[in-house]
């Protein structure tokens, strides 16, 4: 049989052993599982750069992948731990949110509250690190076979906390946003879904420039911005080689028009 | 049988492909071993960090794992390579203190100098990266069962190199300290013990501050300090949502005091 | 029989999922390989980079390795994808001289261009993420067994793309070159290979600096600079305790000049 994949999406960076100390936990349990790191490099604390990440890396993973996932201000107060079940895989986390990219996208098939101490690491977990003492422990049980249902007591999924992306708009050929989420290469990702777009070419007109869609970085010159659906597939703008963050300096929230051209239709 | 674990602790950062050699060596010798970063991002040379860092993680990770750490500004020089045997695993790095917070905490079950170089990567190893060409493959070779004295030339314990920490002092009812790491969040992590103020509140005079005891960051506004123990059992100054360390401005080193609450008791 | 090993060295940086995802579409197609991060850190579209890192990390990796390499400024342009087999493992990555340090290196068993879409992770790959829908795909069923003339259309490996380095030469005891890679602890690299020194010992003459050659780190005062033969088996300058680059502020591309002293020989 193959290896259970567990992964990890956290807030606590990589310069402490505390993303490798979920590890130790995870290798007492389910010394099998193959645990892959999604990040670890969330911004301390934003639940909403958590939930972008993880409801995209999720369709990517094999059948019952236990996806652990720890952006967590609240530990320690009254939040509840859960588990979900969804079609592809079980969801372990904090219920402030960061899980509902996911819960509102697939269905449900199963949600418990982690209120059954055997399947923790301990009986009397830290008060600040449930990542160790909670979510990685109960992720690895998930991981070697106990069924949802036994590791906590089941909760009604419609009491589940939601973080809802800001809505994007039609008006005709308009489409109004925002930038939800910068990455890495400074790619600005909006919250407009790809298919909103109908394959139609589009401009977006921000400050001083029109940034046009164009099939792929290397159809504009070195240096200069266009707009794609990126790889995950929202309407995002780039800049060929370069950051489109750089040059254009905007950040998450700021709003994003998109002007279809329906003659390319 | 469980796949046994190996652990890295270093200072070579993720920019490199320095860790990623060091995996492809112990791929070689042990191709079954489950291999797990603790930390790379330890500040170049900086011993204590790194010793730190190593105590915290041990506890956490199961019997027989073999930790290869290696924060190792006298490469090359006379310092000795070493491992030694703990009750729950192995230790294999220079002996230049990183491994002290381990070996004054536990009992050492075995000693020895990494003096033969059948164990080695290669027996006219690098003067600059014994990582690779002495630790990673004896750490490797202890992960497949290979005794410890069979690795090494006996030593006796008591010549190891300690790094021992600032000692605390306890006068009446105020606990004299200072802070020995400052994690990822900015939490000030103290050289006090959990177990030093026998589930007493406290609070900590700092500048104009005066930070209390709270058993969990949300029982103060967003953004206000508190003091806790820590998931490490440290006594720590943290703050809600934020960063102590943004807070206070303070150092590694910098004193700290903790008075007791005796009518807590 | 034991796992075989991919690697994964890209320039997709650690804050986002996309190595975490290139993670789960491997994982889904060859569950039982041992992925292993060279690293993710390359800085963005940086070939030359990322080209060095490779060439260093390959000779220290078991037999059959694939190495998936992922520095494509050229994604969704007519740049080839391909696969190359090499006598001790196979390279997969963009046709741009990322891979040509080691197919200029060690002799290539066979190259083939990835035009064959039942190998990729979908038949409509996104225009800008060929590391999740080609390379990693490609490598995971190299990783199987597959064979690399069934994986795709055989090409000719003189026409690969090559990026050379800068050449350095040689005019009496003066080896003349330049600095081809910074590390993270500032150690400056140059292009000039240790067997060009002959054992002998050699002076660099930088600014004010005249910097000579030592066995290994200590044998300076701390802070101090030195040259050696780095791990990697280049000439380069380093600081005992410190950071060369930090000390002399000095680019990649910098020329160096080193001066043999042949009385040493």
């Amino acid at each position: 049989m193959n290896p259970t994949v567990l992964t990890l999406l956290t807030d606590f960076g990589i310069q402490d052993v505390y993303v490798g100390v979920m590890k130790g936990v995870i290798a007492q349990i389910a010394p099998s599982v193959t645990v892959i790191d999604l990040t670890h490099q969330i911004p301390p604390q934003q639940i909403a750069a958590a939930r972008f990440n993880l409801m995209n890396a999720y369709p990517y993973f094999p059948a019952g992948t236990v996806h652990v996932a720890v952006v967590d201000p609240g530990v320690g107060s009254e939040r509840r731990a859960i588990a979900l079940q969804l079609p592809q895989g079980f969801l372990v986390g904090p219920d402030n949110g960061l899980l509902s990219g996911l819960f509102t996208t697939y269905p449900v098939l199963g949600a418990v509250e982690l209120t059954r101490s055997q399947y923790w690491y301990t009986p009397t977990p830290s008060t600040t690190f449930h990542g160790r003492d909670i979510f990685a422990a109960v992720g690895a049980h998930l991981a070697t076979g106990i069924p949802l249902h036994q590791i906590g007591d089941s909760i009604d999924p419609a009491t589940l906390m939601s973080l809802p992306v800001p809505p994007w708009t039609q008006h005709h050929a308009t489409l109004t946003g925002s930038i939800q989420y910068i990455d890495h290469f400074g790619n600005l990702i909006t919250n407009i879904p790809g298919s909103a777009v109908h394959n139609a070419e589009w401009n977006i007109v921000l400050q001083e420039w029109t940034i046009s869609s164009k099939p792929t970085y290397s159809e504009v010159a070195f240096g200069d911005l266009l707009s794609l659906i990126g790889s995950h597939g929202w309407v995002e703008i780039a800049a060929n080689g370069g950051s489109a963050q750089s040059r254009l300096n905007l950040d998450v929230g700021d709003p994003v028009q998109v002007v279809l051209n329906l003659d390319s239709l």
